[in-house]
């Protein structure tokens, strides 16, 4: 049913608009040869799409920066390039720490009764060396002041360090899709200010710092372990651990546990019941390599001296789940849409690279590297490295264009699950409403409607952005993305939408084989320069 | 603030109404010492129903007929009933079958990558002996005709059974209360069909025979386990086994596995990944008592002649999670209603029992039990035990009438989770419509509205109400109890609500209390005979 209405969709965008940056007939509708018909052919009736986003969470798997599966997954898309005709099929490597991976972690509650708990090791945190025991205590330390009390009481302990929170009623639905006031909302203009907006939480130094102290004080006040609660319900874990300084080893072993078990802990730990756990991770390092790799890869153009457009999606991922949602779904479409253009013989006169990022998941690091390397540098304090780079980059100025600067015509990004393209953020960029508007018009009928003059960020086009480039994350149904999947032991294969993702390939393709031939490049924003306090909206770090 | 709301609609209510049943001064409003302030009173600023949840569900945990956390709980309310001054307090035991109990289960995927699985073992399926490992073979088995192709492909292997099905969208929301539209729906009046209503699934017996003949045949092809699929999404286990034939050992080992993680088997067994798993269950039986345990307390009434009223709710639980919503929430508040009338001082011309089910979750078979040794009997085919008994009970004529047929003026029953009261099944007794609506005066502002003419079943008032016995299950709010609660792993503490429990206890405290006191039993359906064919309503068994 849902592949038979996609398909008549599909005939119907194909045919009822021609937008102008696509070569015309003169006489009429499109002729069969136009390339968005071509790839909307592609792309529904011979779709790899799928099978690319399988292959990298079955049997691929989690693919945390450095681990063996982003290991494997690094090697495995390379080969595919190369096998669909992609040239200058490469990696690029950037300094990132050592590798590592976790099997046959387990929690179980000892007393004051048996039981299997739901947990996560933490992300980069040791190993038990086999199993463990201990008894609970909750200290939830906060800052450093909170430290203090907790002097003397944790030796031999594991430390429960997240304040409990009670459940709050789940009286939204989980899965959604976007509404026209949805839309509506993403089209607010909002000035540009150097790329500031992109650090969502400028207070992370402070508290990564705060958290490399406390988990020096815990170490050497003998506990054993410490744990953290799951900010879902309904036993997801993530294993997250988004306060690790990149190429750190946490000096103790931490899990995160499922929020009802936790809260059953603190509550035991508070009636006087005195609950023991035994803790089990079993975790490898691979200092082998410490460097992490964005995996690139060109369809070349047919005027060298016209540069280049890109679309980019990073393949790394938390390690629990398979990383589909995030992000196997988005590098599947890219990957996607680069076998649709190359298989349809659509000739371009820009070229076009195709980048699945690592390190993202840590800050941007892999597109981060790849701006600084190729695109615009900025004059970000060497000692600043990993997630400290990424929260001070977008503050240093000037900017200083590199040799792709001005090459780089455009770059889209996809990142926000496996829901369909229902329209693009241009960031404030107001002249490309217009350009967007008509490369969209064909898939209006598909439901990619909105082209939103506002910003979105958390993602791999906010360096690019930030240096001028003309670079956008597409609009995408959240589907079940925010709920239960985003970061978790859910994010699997079964959660992707099939419908969607060949959807979201095609509108990839088509727009940047638009942007690849349009007759300019796109308009772009000038370079920014270091906002002024009397400019009044760059405000202090901890106010965004 | 949700204490204090509740605290003021808790006064507005005492105050506001003077319903029929409840003695009251002449010159005007309610006195303090009218039952139902004292009630309210007793069961605000008193309560203890939270700190009877937590001991069932944080300290016992889960209640599986019959294991040894249920023959804790047995002991632990008795204590309690005695404690607050309750008498006959005594424990009547039925034949059930042996008790089980499992530890440190666990499931991992260790071809064609290491991972560990969320899975829960079926309750009453034997131990691995340590670990054993094995390949899947997908073999989902719907009837007999599915065995033989089969035969010969199982030996060593662990057998999946279910088909998987996709993940359908969570449209809905998770948590949600009830509104005006929903209480309607439950004023429907039924036909009173002799009890057979009860029964929600007359295939069962068949199912069950199928389940043993399958079970059998796993057994004899030399599969080493077998797993089914978890019916929820999101990581959620139950370990539910309602195929299983109260007092039967199934042959061979069996696992539910969480959905994600089945599909992901079943789609990298489908492209020849050949994914291998080990298993591990630590399984305890005990056949030192076969019986299962009601509990009955007693607060006696001021005329010895005046005969009983009763509540009740089901203590026992599956073995996943902590029996919370499902149903320590029913059994804190009928102790509640105990302790507040106790403690409360008020005196009732009809005695007040109170009784905790053991085998609710085989088949409504503690309630059954009781409903045989005391109110009624039916010629039901004594070699029919365990679930097919319940299957077949109440389409058993004629009904005899025993020694408390006459004496049980009225039963209350709670089993739908936390949530608080919204209003009363009344079973198609339309006579009681206006009695309750009294009753429920009070408790309108509180949320408590519908008195309903339609029926529900599925738990223990049914076989009370399939004998003439006017016997009711309140209409409560169903909160996440449908979603995500309901016989699975996070059925815990922390999913249950204070202001809603306290609410029930309240409202059935004064029901009790109305009922005990009221100057007639309450109207009685007449006592159902065989539906005859002509009578079109008694449908064949599987039309239900």
């Amino acid at each position: 049913m849902r592949r038979l209405s996609f398909a008549i969709a599909t005939l119907l965008a194909a045919t009822a608009m021609a937008p102008l940056a696509i070569a015309r007939g003169p006489d009429g509708p499109a002729a069969p040869s136009a390339p968005v018909d071509k790839i909307v052919d592609e792309g529904t009736n011979r779709s790899e799409v799928m099978r690319v986003a399988q292959y990298l969470t079955d049997v691929i798997g989690a693919r945390l920066t450095n681990s063996p599966g982003m290991r494997q997954a690094e090697d495995w898309t390379q080969a595919k390039f190369r096998e669909w005709g992609l040239t200058n099929v490469h990696k690029e490597g950037f300094e990132f720490g050592r590798g590592w991976s976790a099997k046959n972690a387990g929690v179980k509650m000892i007393a004051p009764r048996p039981l299997t708990l739901i947990a996560a090791p933490l992300a980069w945190t040791p190993g038990t060396n086999g199993p463990i025991t201990g008894q609970v205590v909750l200290a939830p330390m906060a800052d450093e002041a909170a430290l203090d009390q907790y002097k003397g009481k944790l030796k031999g302990k594991i430390v429960l360090l997240t304040e409990p929170t009670d459940i709050t009623d789940a009286t939204d639905p989980d899965f959604r899709r976007y509404g026209d006031a949805d839309l509506d909302k993403a089209d607010t203009f909002q000035l540009q200010n150097g790329g500031a907006s992109a650090n969502r939480r400028p207070s992370s130094a402070s508290r990564m710092a705060f958290t490399a102290k406390r988990d020096a004080f815990l170490k050497a006040e003998g506990a054993i372990a410490y744990a953290t609660m799951s900010s879902r319900n309904g036993k997801l874990v993530h294993g997250q651990n988004s306060q690790f300084q990149v190429g750190a080893t946490p000096p103790l072993p931490g899990f995160e546990i499922a929020a009802e078990d936790y809260r059953r802990l603190t509550r035991l730990a508070k009636m006087g019941a005195a609950p023991s756990l035994e803790l089990n991770s079993e975790v490898s390092y691979d200092d082998s390599d410490t460097k992490a790799y964005n995996i690139l890869a060109d369809i070349p153009g047919t005027d060298a001296k016209a540069g280049y457009v890109m679309a980019g999606a990073h393949m790394d991922s938390w390690a629990m789940g398979d990383g589909a949602a995030d992000n196997a779904a988005g590098v599947s479409m890219v990957m996607e849409a680069a076998r649709i253009i190359k298989a349809s013989g659509i000739k371009t006169k820009r070229a076009i690279r195709f980048a699945l990022w690592s390190g993202e998941e840590q800050g941007l690091l892999g597109s981060m590297a790849y701006v600084e390397n190729h695109v615009a540098s900025r004059p970000v304090d060497p000692a600043l490295t990993g997630t400290n780079r990424y929260m001070n980059w977008s503050k240093a100025f000037p900017i200083k264009p590199g040799a792709d600067h001005s090459k780089l015509a455009a770059y889209f990004n996809l990142d926000n699950g496996s829901g369909k393209i229902r329209g693009i953020y241009t960031q404030g960029n107001t002249a490309v409403v217009p350009i967007f508007r008509e490369w969209l018009a064909p898939f209006n009928s598909m439901g990619a409607t909105k082209v939103a003059t506002g910003r979105t960020g958390s993602t791999d086009h906010v360096f690019f952005d930030a240096v001028g480039i003309p670079a956008f994350q597409f609009i995408q149904d959240p589907l079940d993305y925010g709920s239960n999947v985003h970061h978790t032991d859910v994010d699997t294969f079964d959660h992707l939408k099939p419908d969607d993702m060949r959807q979201g390939a095609i509108i990839l393709a088509t727009f940047l084989v638009n942007a690849a031939n349009a007759p300019e490049p796109l308009p772009r924003l000038p370079l920014a320069s270091e906002p002024k306090a009397s400019d009044g909206f760059y405000a202090a770090p901890g106010a965004h």
